[in-house]
């Protein structure tokens, strides 16, 4: 059935009653392709009734916002990208994200928790304002409502006609859902409102001969009381109509409440849905935390050799650093198993915070921690702390307060493409006072300098990508680490970070100079004010150039009328989905890259 | 009686009966003395009852936190500050804002909005993890409630143990509150439940004989009634205790209150009280938005001969250009009127949007605005916009999306001091692909680049700081502007905004050259690749030098092995309250420092 869908208007023409084989086909087309091309799959399982049914339901002239939009596979394989789905994530292939540019079904690029119903807003208030008509349907996650973007949102939704919020609730974000909104809508999720439905229905058919028609009639009115009733919680607050909770995986449920929202209400409303995460895949369904990002080529991937996931180095050192310092704290938000938290929530429970997918948060709460005398380890994805700007500059920097900042995934981020691309952080970290920028690349080096900024009374961050070197050669030093000495020689490489360095490493030419930058901020200008002006500086990073390492480096040269300066990196460019290697060759950071801009400087 | 208060010993000392004079002694020096040195004027008014009330009932080892910090100025006058308080907000002066550095009974530095209870849960967390005791109170104002990062923190209260939250409902933020949690707060507060009391009292008291000591036993039974009351509303999602709403300024009502929460209550705890902004001073109580901020020497300071204000600008620009282009919309974050956009409120209701104090919802929702065809101009102040740094780049830039940001308050903001200093502002926007940075010197450019960024077709960022050059000799345009030519000079100095300028201007030297910097990204290249490599170039701009406009520059000299480059900014630290001139001296951006440079580079 599956294949003969190429549009929403194909799938319009099924009956309701075929809709649940095509969300069959879907979900076994998900399980045989995400195990291979590797995305998130749990949460694209739970959504399969949800998205047929909303396309089943909603015309072009709709619009639906997805929320973080890893759940937006199945969007994809009904408009048009099933037959490419096998690209996704892959260069030139998919994206794993809702994207503008691939397709006019996507109506807003997202990628990041939490911006769907300011987007959503946004869109209904510029339709109103242009007098045109359709609805506007944001699918947020309950994850998503631990974000303080989706109150402001909610805040702001007043009178917004003909917009309509699907709470797809599956009772955990990316790890645990946390907090007291959480609790609320489970109490809720977990009534027996339905149960009692479902005793009430058997009671009925029990009844010989008239029970079953009396039974559906039964049903009837109740789905009719449903939609008018509304329940007294949180959601009242903010001037919205409540609907559910409704069975998210029972697609005739979920035609019929949408369509009766679509026909009849035009005040804002939304509709309670409780999905199963990794619904129709035992496995996934079993360990939805484990299924929520399948690597490519599946689990069972060894780390590459001579590599260590930098996640295993925090987990450790942290995990030992805490036995013998009490004062040590460690938060996260939403993700403790992804960068490496979850022994400390283990052994230190009282000294674990999981805030939730709450990133302002979790960076003045440590703030405040540290006030209070204790020093956090705040782990946090590269790209998510990015919502923290200000909290790092003006609630921990301004008061050069002792909180280190774990920052994984930093640099090229491969397959989830542009939107999670660590590529910034040295620039809008290198611009706040107080704040040490520190660099590893090994893991002897990550262990060092977690043991190190323990003991440094002020603010650092380490960032990394998800893989370190094994050398046992690399330390952290104070000094950046000279790796391969040659001081006639004309060239010099400073490498930020493993895959930097380990590129560096491959020139293997003896007449230059690699050098393993430890920290970008300070930087080491012993070992700079040591080079002359007839070498030449290349500097090798996974970040934008502009306000990054090389620009420092530059800086520091011109206004010592020093060496000349070719800096390396991301120039001014959002870089899409695509392995790691691509994007390093796409970059020009590659090793052969490198080659040909020496032989270049050599004149060779 | 108040010379006599050095310290919260002092006060202490003091019986219930003596406070209210208290009270009306420190109100009479804030509206005597802040209508001299300037600052916040209406808040402190306001909070007058309730900070005595709060250091009154708690003792040392108890730890306030205020929310923004503006209104804490009657915490500095009990605090040991009463004396120097005549140089509030001036130089070497006290600060303007809660700063740990000028007393340790200020528990946290603030100054931006919805910081306060983030900080209060790490203090607690701290406390308990280390056997301390003691309560934490957050005192947070409605303004505030609209902010993202308090609701993250609610949703993190959970179980947390002696944590007091008082939330200051003088029913407006800074100008006035948005949004629907605000309504359901004022439903509260306009209940009729004080004013039956009320009438009730005066009922009894009606009564002969036996009136008067049965009103006082009522008002106890009320009393004890009310604190264990709790409100179905609200915050009964995030498992807190409401009292409320008691009358924020009257003294014995908050000092009885307090104390009992003090006393009984150990779950965590919301004292809701109303609080007259401006309260005992008859302008500003009619007029709390004017009396927000009282400038230095008094509201009738005639803007300096030659300057014009960034806002008046805004406005007629806007007002014109939006009844001509339908597509134009107008978003700001409870400041409309700082930053200009007041008559466009009033011209444009429909395409108008204040949103609160949510900055990052602002900018997503303008993301949405843009998508659906409109032109939004997101008006906030530099520091505040810090707060949507991923929401720029995630949701506006990455999608390329016509949205204008207008950054008033951009380099040195004078005596509000380090929390909102906009001296990041090149640096965090600079990174960000597909965003242009105009910098307008002069209320012309300031006009002429909101008319060109409104038909631009993707993000541009105009900063600027309160005043503009009235010079009508310069002009907007894509090549920036030689103020003062000369093709042979060998120093050229790049100056960014109007003070700069100003300053390189009063150099009147014939031998340098100097530039009037119109963009910061793109760099006018054609300018850069004229001048020769003998020449040496100054920059100068109000903002970090790391990843500024300098770094820039001397970035594509190295790479293009021209000039060298003197780069002159703010060199990594923060900077203190202060005139915004004082600021530029210590920075070395005025003209004599710059003239000492010059001399210095010419061997003079």
């Amino acid at each position: 059935m599956l294949k003969d869908i190429n549009s929403i208007q194909d799938l319009k023409k099924l009956s309701v009653d075929q809709l649940p084989e095509l969300c069959s086909e879907i979900r076994q087309k998900l399980i045989d392709e995400v195990a291979v091309s590797g995305g998130h799959l749990a949460s694209n399982l739970g959504v399969v009734e949800l998205t047929v049914a909303l396309h089943y339901v909603f015309d072009e002239s709709d619009k639906i916002v997805w929320d973080v939009g890893h759940q937006s596979y199945v969007h994809k394989i009904l408009t048009g990208r099933s037959e490419n789905f096998s690209t996704l994530r892959q260069k030139d292939g998919i994206s794993g994200f809702p994207d503008c540019a691939e397709s006019a079904t996507d109506t807003f690029n997202v990628g990041h928790a939490g911006t769907s119903l300011s987007a959503a807003l946004g869109l209904a208030h510029a339709r109103d304002i242009n007098g045109e008509s359709g609805k506007i349907v944001a699918v947020v996650g309950d994850g998503s409502m631990t974000c303080g973007m989706i109150y402001e949102a909610l805040n702001n939704v007043g009178q917004t006609k003909n917009l309509i919020i699907v709470l797809n609730d599956n009772n955990m974000s990316i790890s645990d859902n946390v907090g007291s909104v959480r609790k609320n809508m489970s109490k809720l999720r977990v009534g027996k409102y339905d149960k009692n439905k479902e005793k009430f229905r058997k009671f009925l058919e029990a009844i010989p001969l008239v029970g079953k028609p009396l039974s559906r009639a039964m049903q009837n009115l109740i789905k009719r009381r449903k939609l008018s009733f509304s329940r007294v919680g949180y959601f009242d607050n903010f001037n919205l109509k409540y609907i559910g909770i409704i069975d998210g995986n029972n697609l005739k449920s979920l035609v019929y409440y949408l369509s009766k929202i679509k026909e009849n209400v035009t005040r804002p409303t939304l509709l309670h849905i409780a999905t199963r995460k990794g619904k129709g895949f035992d496995k996934a369904e079993q360990n939805p935390e484990k299924y929520h990002g399948v690597p490519r080529g599946g689990f069972d991937t060894p780390v590459q050799l001579g590599l260590v996931e930098s996640k295993t180095v925090v987990s450790q050192t942290l995990a030992k650093l805490g036995q013998n310092n009490q004062e040590l704290a460690f938060v996260c938000a939403a993700m403790s198993n992804a960068v490496g938290f979850e022994e400390c929530k283990q052994l230190f429970p009282t000294r674990f915070f999981d805030v939730g997918i709450a990133e302002e948060h979790a960076v003045t709460f440590s703030a405040g921690l540290a006030k209070g005398g204790m020093h956090p380890f705040v782990g946090i994805y590269s790209t998510f702390l990015q919502r923290s700007f200000d909290q790092i500059l003006h609630d921990v920097a301004l008061q050069n307060l002792p909180v280190t900042f774990l920052l994984d995934r930093a640099g090229f981020v491969g397959d989830d493409g542009k939107t999670h691309q660590g590529l910034f952080d040295l620039s809008y970290l290198s611009a706040i006072p107080n704040l040490q920028i520190w660099t590893p690349s090994s893991a002897v080096q990550l262990q060092q300098m977690i043991e190190q900024a323990s003991a440094t009374n002020s603010p650092v961050a380490l960032r990394y990508g998800r893989f370190l070197l094994e050398d046992n050669t690399l330390r952290s030093t104070k000094n950046w680490q000279v790796v391969k000495q040659n001081k006639r020689a004309k060239i010099v490489v400073l490498a930020v970070g493993a895959n930097m360095l380990q590129n560096a490493l491959a020139l293997q030419r003896d007449d230059v100079e690699v050098v393993c930058v430890t920290s970008v901020k300070p930087l080491d200008e012993t070992y700079l004010a040591s080079l002359n002006r007839h070498q030449v500086v290349v500097t090798l990073e996974e970040n934008v150039l502009q306000g990054g390492f090389g620009q420092a480096v530059a800086t520091y040269s011109n206004k010592h009328q020093k060496f000349a300066v070719h800096t390396l990196g991301v120039d001014d460019t959002f870089v899409e989905h695509a392995s790691i290697q691509q994007q390093i060759q796409q970059n020009k950071l590659d090793t052969q890259s490198l080659r040909a801009l020496v032989e270049q400087i050599l004149g060779e």
